[in-house]
């Protein structure tokens, strides 16, 4: 005999399989739209985006509208009256295009191609985030049709500045606090840990950007008549470039480690049962040795373990040719990500100090503050995690797992801090997605399977 | 009662006062000629500037024409039957004039203009070499006005690819050896130690130029997919920047010191009382302390001392804003200025290995060498060095100086490679004629003295 919970999800499940070519539809209908939020060009698009989503909210029955802000407009939505209330976040704006000329394919005139690997979704924001955004939308709608209304009370969160910095966020949540507060926030913008296994993000680093400029002479001078007599800045700075690392590769900065944990015997022992292809990761993009601190394993470098990176640096004639000029300027950007209590402002302050210790006499440096967010950690212990983890495990070939990201999403630090929620990070995006870059793309399968996890999650979370 | 070199001399100074307009309309006719060679835009005007100085020789008497070379011509021009062989370069070529917003006027309509220290005249080439050359010209015109031909055989060799990297300078130089060869070489495209002290260049740095490219991964990455776990090429070429000085300022690679010879007493003494204001030449560029090897005075540095310049440093995203971009590559342009006998190709071959041996594992290097010039020590036990000086003493306010220069004039060690005679380089620039920069000048002082001392040097020298 059929359980409850089958007899609930099986027709919705098989809604979902019997209305995909609909739904792939409604996805390309969104994907069409150039909501790139960072360029005023597309202000309307982005506008345009988020009407078309309030409208189709409306039409699930969501008391549903977009709100306007200093930016681009959120959109948010409710429905349901029994059961937890879940928040889901997604966003609908866009990264930018360019180069233009790498992509196979108008970026926005989205297409379902055969590959290799199987079908998948080709064009910019399927992946990042239009595709996964309409994961949990499909599967409300999904349920809806066959019951007649939603399992739990559902919130839809929609931002439309996530590739722009944010900036009307956390006015925006401050503002709306009540309407947004829910038991947990759902967050899909995030990844599967392989083709095979759902993850469950419970760990994201922080980030901590700096600019710095070090001025020598008070303008480009000609290395012939002063070289040897001025002090070079492109000299200095490397000099303190040199310093950020010792020689077993860990961050030099004072203070940097305090407030970094040791990864938990139960938490590496999970890492270390996922088979983590660590070769294949670096063989990827043409590397063969892991280049962070001595002793640890890739997948603790990239996931637990906090960084100084380098993202760029500039100084002097950087054109064809040569030019013997000895540099006013140099500038290096600088980036941190942070991990456990890691405080961003007091590892910038302590940068900041130890590259003025380090100045020579004459020269002089001013700094330009990128963004700090401290780094994020879930709360598993929270039972939500582990009814996804049963509803992912039961979708999946491979049970889910409960993963580290490299990468920063300061959302779920906000959902916490500012409306004291939980947040739960679950997507379906794979590494080779080329988000951000040309030619992105989302896998049907992760499109399908994804609309029957969020179903499924549902389920297990009502 | 005056000597015999004073009734020779005495008529043709003279000449040259009165003279004076119309050697300034004449400068003022070649300036107006946009002879930028780098520039195939240019290139009929390099011609222009070429024959209207071949036909100038050919109105004194020269037997002159120009010569077509693979790039822009030499002009060449032979007079006078007596006395010793003396052979005049100058360069009749101009830096380009970007960025055109910067200048004052328009470049190429030269002006004479009252400033507080005096008339100066301003145009692209004024100083460099245009007027400079004109010096000469004028010196053998008064004297050919005056006593009806010159006291020496002389030479006039101009180049129109001075700035352009002289790419058929060497070619042309073995082509005509026969019709170049002299007793000495005069060269006008220096400057003089300070507005009341001529000086002759006694010493040229030579110059060693290197680009240098690390590559890492092979594409740019995600700093927080791949931030720890992956080596950062911008942190491997900074580490080998860092390492190119000790804590001295001594330059650490391998053997770079050989043949780098101790300044003789003799010379230090001669520098010492130049009474040069190391003061005021940093402070003139917004510094305070020498930044060179420890214990060398701020001549040394920059007249008998080696060095190793960072001209350029690019890596990763350099524009406005943030990318958390790991980058594939990063590249630097390094130079060397070299002194004495030190060799450019053995610090070359010393300086790669070097580089090479401090790249991790996954790492790669690619050289591209930029131009190699050993340094020129002119043999200033020829006789003619001491007549110079007494020349330039009785024109000027303060006694001629031997000086060094920390830039790279190649010609002068031509000259005595290919042809096996001597140089002299004596110039009337000064520090702030703004050579190679927006409203380049030229004292109108300078023009003036120094037209009066070349005609001085011929009657020393014959």
């Amino acid at each position: 005999m059929p359980t409850s919970s089958e007899t609930t999800l099986t027709p919705v499940l098989d809604r979902i399989d019997a209305d995909l070519p609909a739904a792939l539809d409604r996805l390309m209908t969104l994907l069409r739209i150039p909501s790139i939020s960072t360029d005023p060009a597309f202000k309307a698009d982005c506008a345009s985006a988020a009407d078309l989503l309030a409208a189709d909210l409306r039409s699930l029955g969501f008391d549903a509208s977009t709100r306007a802000t200093t930016g681009h407009p959120m959109v948010l939505g409710h429905a349901g009256d029994t059961g937890p209330h879940l928040l889901f976040y997604g966003h609908y704006d866009v990264q930018p295009v360019d180069p233009l000329t790498l992509w196979d394919r108008p970026p926005f005139e989205p297409e379902l191609q055969e590959t290799p690997s199987g079908q998948v979704i080709r064009g910019r924001g399927t992946s990042d985030d239009k595709g996964q955004l309409m994961t949990f939308v499909e599967a409300c709608r999904a349920w809806i049709a066959v019951h007649g209304s939603l399992p739990a009370r559902i919130t839809m969160f929609f931002e439309g500045e996530e590739e722009s910095g944010s900036p009307s966020l956390i006015p925006f949540m401050r503002d709306n606090a009540a309407e947004l507060t829910a038991d947990i926030a759902l967050i899909c913008d995030t990844g599967l840990f392989d083709p095979d296994t759902p993850a469950i993000t419970t760990m994201l680093r922080g980030l901590l950007g700096e600019e710095i400029t070090i001025t020598g002479p008070r303008m480009d001078l000609h290395s012939g008549m002063y070289g040897g007599a001025a002090i070079n800045p492109v000299r200095v700075l490397s000099r303190i470039i040199a310093a950020l690392h010792d020689d077993e590769g860990r961050v030099t900065v004072p203070g940097f480690y305090d407030g970094v944990p040791e990864l938990s015997n139960q938490l590496r022992a999970q890492w270390e049962d996922l088979g983590f292809d660590a070769k294949g990761f670096l063989g990827d993009v043409g590397l063969s040795v892991p280049a962070g601190e001595s002793g640890r394993s890739v997948l603790e470098m990239i996931w637990s373990r906090p960084t100084c990176e380098v993202n760029g640096i500039t100084g002097g004639y950087t054109g064809d040719g040569f030019k013997t000029v000895l540099p006013s300027q140099a500038r290096a950007k600088i980036s941190f990500r942070l991990v456990g209590q890691q405080d961003p402002h007091a590892i910038r302050d302590s940068f900041r100090a130890m590259v003025q210790s380090m100045l020579p006499a004459d020269c002089t440096v001013s700094f330009h503050g990128h963004g700090d967010a401290p780094a994020s950690t879930m709360a598993t212990t929270n039972p939500a995690f582990e009814a996804a983890r049963r509803a992912l495990s039961a979708e999946w070939p491979r049970p889910a797992a409960f993963i580290g990201s490299g990468g920063s999403i300061p959302i779920a630090g906000y959902f916490k801090d500012i409306l004291g929620m939980d947040a739960m990070l679950i997507g379906f995006g794979k590494d080779d997605d080329l988000i951000h870059s040309p030619n992105e793309k989302y896998d049907l399968r992760s499109f399908h399977k994804g609309i029957r996890s969020w179903a499924r999650i549902l389920a297990e979370l009502s």
